[in-house]
């Protein structure tokens, strides 16, 4: 039973290539679900048996890529385990290789430079094809990026048969993702969050193709990321400054854990609101807040005003650019409080001296303006919440515009493009809002190109986030509540935009949950069943 | 800094009753936050220390239980751990014992027979005495019950000070519950939940001073219980009939481990709706449900009026009523669809001969008639969802009748209580039913006896159940879900109906979801903040 259809013209579903070869296939490649679905494939009931004590992923001859390459070797071990299980003991290669076995894994990186020791970025080509048939499987990818994504799918493609052995049918797939920019926002100032936690959350994005980890590493509430350069920023604006704090090896460790999962790390570091834990190690950067002629002895967002400010934010992005080696910077921008700037008499003096009047929309943009100039000095591209944008903050050509309010998605998609500026939506997919029933289906459904414009302007939509706001989320919930719900999210930025069908999405996903469930994902239930291997993490 | 305030007139908040004596006290005292609130306590600020190594919980000689009863052994060794951690090793009494120092707690059980190797019941006395004071704390009780509730406070006054130690401030306490049934319902059916999931949440019930677990162990989806009577029920009904059942063994388990903490396990089998997993393995149970004048192969409600069911129902309810030692079975009743009955010839001709026209809940109240005659034989009392009560079944005098409809609460408990009979409200304590934010505050500010009627009447409400319903909850989710939402039914039930400050409570739920994370249950967060010890169970 052939049993995946395909999303693109020209490809048959359900079609059989050759005829039956082993018994048990029948009912248990039904279980089989590809999750994000691939663009293009094509599959058989012809299937395989995978030997675990003689099955090897192996570099190509022809690979660009050899034994040096960690990344790979890494991914190679890493789906193994997926396929035949960590705690599975195997002989030394003791068995026989049956005629209907699958003896290898072939993964030919085809680029002079495959990208090893590189970071994957927005331009990364994550395409791949996968042919499996017998005695050799072929994964072939441009790039290491490629083909961890082809690892993906082939770890997705090996079913159980009812005597436990490990089985995958002769298949053919060209994919590549429709957008470059599939992100998950977990957000590490409402509550400090594990490395644990973050690490275990880069690998369920890795099982959903999602490629960047946009990490809202600090906000008002806490300040967690260690400064070398401002040590007194973690050290009194964190809940705690030893346990609850990452340093710049925790920091390192999470780059080098996304890295070898072809996952970006997108720091933000919003400003100038959303920055009360910054005061508290750094005198002086936030607006004193007046009641009437007196300092309240609050404080309101970054003091735009003062030379120190901008000597401050120089020394500390110079700092940001260098732990973070993605090309873009998350600036932030987004919710600005004006009571405060009101409040105060040397901001109201200034806002007169600058001709401002009394919109402070321009101070905040005058902030902002004299942020970006100092960051671009890092050689850094960056990212903006859509406030930004809106209030008329004069931007770089490569400025990423994240479109997060839920009211006229379409008009501001619509403008940001229209403007010449790149895109990247995340309204729709709050993930921290959540409601009794599938949501997910809500997620699902979203088209983001579905505004008026021209194909110019929907080229610039570079893709989306599922964003975990941190408000109710720590390490004792974040995983169940972002899975599945992120991986309707997942599918919609990497499928073809016809792969819509809530139906058949329902199914596969159900079995896509169980797969991360037996990975050691808690990922929560879609709705009534069950798992073959139920979750016994805790 | 005397912290905690009193409930019950007389007592005075924030009393010293003596001066100072450690000195690190001070702030580290704010973080005790008893939960639930008892029902009348003094505190002081003078505090005494405990040393990991020579602190110990032994029984008072006038105790009439001693080291026999393994139910407190267990206990002692529990709380003693929950005290000073399960990892910290300590020495053998090698140090020395300091004047500030507690040096023991002593439990001392008043009644005659303390109840060692019993179950807990519904007439079960679970008040304690509590006196802190050096070098000496006593803890006395009737019965084992009470002793089990007083270690719990017990363990939750101790607090840690800056330097790592453990503390208790001289107090005295006089607790006792409120409403008699604190129940949690977890539902087995719609995911299997694993033992592990099971006993981790009986463990946090005994955190939060709940004494029933009301196991609604199969429905519909799955019938995991594994019958020695009938085990094609389970082999048959069950999601998989090896992994995903509940083996005699697992049972005992779940109810030893269960009696340990004063839990008592209300086993539900619902019928005659709700079962259509029954008829997998018990054929001719089911009301063939018809098509027009033939049987359409789909199966309805239990068939009521075949004698062949009533001889399965006395066989049934015989085993479990010995599997399960509770003195009361939940026999369910609930929702029962009369469509398939209404297609059913024979249903229609028995319908006719018994006189009940065209109402079919004088046919469901025809079967559950019998089947609590039936039930009756077995010397047990039940306890049915309301729909039993309101179709006017006929029922015995201690049938407790679970109010679970949210609409017109008022009135139904009004009209079961008006009728003489016991209930139970679990209405505005659905806590499947989710959404964004802090709905702890909703399920708090419920009060239970708030309907008109007579003091009799509103003695007859003996408590409430937070029910966990499992549509979207398993292994992965169940726990955080449920913790500490479930806290705030908790003192509900437990504490004086004068406790309902939200505010104060928000003080106190934050700190205790923290202690349950450090105990090992991943209790989500309430909103933004941190915990000293972050959860890391997975």
């Amino acid at each position: 039973a052939a049993l995946l259809g395909s999303s693109a013209p020209g490809w048959i579903k359900k079609q059989a290539l050759a005829p039956l070869t082993v018994s048990s296939v029948n009912t248990a490649s039904d279980e089989v679900a590809l999750w994000p679905l691939p663009q293009k494939f094509q599959t058989s009931v012809d299937a395989f048996r995978l030997s675990s004590a003689s099955f090897q992923i192996v570099h190509a001859k022809e690979s660009t890529a050899g034994p040096s390459c960690s990344l790979l070797q890494n991914a190679f071990r890493r789906y193994y385990s997926y396929i035949f299980g960590n705690g599975r003991k195997h002989g030394k290669n003791l068995e026989n290789v049956f005629d209907a076995d699958l003896a290898e894994l072939q993964v030919q990186i085809t680029s002079a430079d495959p990208e090893c020791d590189g970071y994957p970025s927005l331009k990364s080509d994550e395409s791949y094809q996968l042919e499996v048939n017998q005695p050799t499987a072929v994964l072939k990818a441009a790039s290491v990026w490629g083909a961890l994504r082809g690892l993906e799918t082939f770890s997705q493609l090996v079913y159980e048969d009812d005597y436990g052995g490990q089985n995958i049918n002769k298949t053919s797939i060209s994919d590549f993702p429709r957008f470059a920019h599939r992100g998950i926002l977990l957000d590490s100032s409402r509550h400090y969050l594990p490395l644990k936690v973050i690490l275990a959350n880069l690998e369920a994005m890795a099982m959903n193709k999602f490629n960047v980890f946009h990490w809202h590493i600090v906000d008002d509430q806490s300040f967690p990321f260690q400064s070398r350069t401002f040590p007194d920023l973690s050290h009194k604006g964190a809940y705690h400054p030893y346990t609850h704090v990452y340093t710049p090896a925790d920091v390192k460790m999470v780059i080098e854990f996304a890295r070898m999962r072809g996952i970006r790390v997108l720091a933000e570091f919003d400003s100038p609101g959303h920055t009360f834990s910054w005061g508290k190690g750094q005198t002086g950067l936030l607006t004193p807040c007046f009641s009437g002629s007196s300092p309240s002895g609050t404080f309101g967002p970054v003091n735009p005003i003062l030379n120190s400010t901008y000597d401050f934010m120089t020394r500390f992005f110079k700092e940001v650019s260098t732990v973070f080696p993605d090309a873009y910077i998350h600036l932030g921008g987004d919710e600005v409080d004006f009571s405060c700037w009101k409040s105060n008499p040397d901001i109201q003096k200034f806002m007169d001296q600058q001709g401002f009047g009394q919109d402070y929309r321009k101070l905040e943009s005058y902030y902002i303006q004299r942020l970006l100039d100092i960051v671009s000095t890092t050689n850094k591209g960056y990212m903006v919440w859509q406030e930004v944008f809106d209030n008329g903050v004069k931007l770089k050509g490569d400025t990423v515009v994240e479109v997060w309010m839920n009211n006229n998605v379409d008009k501001e998609l619509q403008n940001v493009t229209g403007s010449g500026f790149t895109a990247i939506l995340s309204a729709p997919w709050y993930l921290d809002y959540i409601s009794y029933g599938q949501d997910w289906k809500k997620y699902y459904t979203v088209e983001p190109l579905n505004f008026e414009g021209t194909a110019e302007q929907k080229k610039l939509v570079i893709g989306g986030e599922a964003c975990l706001w941190g408000e109710y989320v720590d390490a004792t919930n974040l995983t169940p509540r972002l899975w599945p719900r992120a991986s309707a999210v997942g599918e919609r930025l990497w499928s073809d935009e016809n792969v819509k069908d809530v139906g058949s999405a329902y199914d596969r996903l159900v079995k896509h949950r169980c797969r991360m469930v037996r990975r050691g994902i808690p990922a929560e239930p879609l709705y009534i069943g069950f798992c073959p291997h139920e979750y016994s993490g805790n």
